[in-house]
């Protein structure tokens, strides 16, 4: 059956999103013909000025429409302890928990040889002038613990004590999540709960 | 953390969404700053532009940007019989089978009492004069088969046959769906599938 353009046009739209298949596409197709017209145009406005209405902040590279981000610029922040994490959402995640104090620096990917990204395609070179030109106490690498958040992690590590020997350098805790169930845990999850244990 | 207007604009749009709650928006806009400007203004044109380019066929209330729709006009489609559906996209359901010949009727909804919807809220007077204005052999009524499916499908009944005596009123075949697993079925599909029980 032929759909009018327009319909299959949203439908192609919504499908090229991540985890949205051609039953959700078409259900968020049809579900929006019974919205006002004003939300569709404010909804159509936000897409397409989403980048055109933000940028990199200059420092950190997290996604910002002022420069400096509110983060860089704001003096309460602790400015010698700097998180490195792989995306916007991981800052997003960190800051949600409020625990947090110091700055971050966003690489915008991590290092994975398959996919042809090496350290030139993501913001290690920026992160590197950062710490040469500043005095830094720490830097949290918060990549994913996964292979090549592993290996992001370790090659950052190496760059960063060429650059210095005094800066602390801190990869995140692993071990069991809130919640989770041990029996369920798998045998690496399990190892690292281990080793890092600690007294109470 | 505040994040910038323009990306929590469209987290929220995002989030009116059926079935997209608040980290699925919020990973789907992250995604879309990846994307080339020219696929989101493609995007954003193809929400503004849904509802102006498109009205219900003036005979069966399916959406269309032409009138009468493919359907309707479509001279090799049995015009004797009419499927009566809730929702345009149980028409396209019906449509890719590619076993149904007759036409269609969209009520846009279904009538149920404890959401203030009655039989004038949605198209039963539309299809009340088309089942009297021509020549009709069957009317099929494909609503939902929940608790106001039924009710609609009913008080439809008893309309038609305010209007005719001679018209073939049909509802869907109930029973055990394809690739079920029976010991998992429901007592009251068992029973429909035992009632509807057929020789081979």
């Amino acid at each position: 059956m032929k759909l009018p353009k327009v319909i299959e046009n949203l439908i192609e739209s919504f499908q090229k999103l991540p985890g949205i298949g051609p039953k959700t596409a078409q259900r968020l197709t049809f579900y929006l013909l019974n919205v006002p017209q004003s939300q569709l145009d404010h909804f159509a406005e936000s897409i397409s000025n989403l980048k055109k209405k933000t940028f990199f902040c200059s420092v950190c590279k997290n996604i910002t429409e002022v420069d400096l981000c509110p983060i860089c610029s704001d003096p309460s922040r602790n400015r010698k302890v700097i998180m490195v994490v792989e995306q916007p959402l991981d800052l997003i995640a960190f800051e949600k928990t409020g625990k947090f104090k110091g700055l971050y620096h966003v690489l915008h990917g991590r290092i994975s040889p398959l996919e042809n990204i090496g350290p030139d395609e993501i913001f290690v070179d920026d992160l590197l002038k950062r710490i040469s030109s500043q005095d830094i106490d720490e830097i949290i690498i918060a990549t994913n613990p996964n292979m090549e958040g592993e290996a992001t992690a370790m090659y950052l590590a190496k760059e960063i004590r060429k650059i210095s020997d005094s800066i602390k350098i801190t990869r995140l805790g692993m071990g069991i999540p809130t919640g989770a169930d041990l029996e369920y845990a798998d045998d690496l999850t399990l190892t690292q709960a281990l080793e890092g244990r600690r007294q109470i």
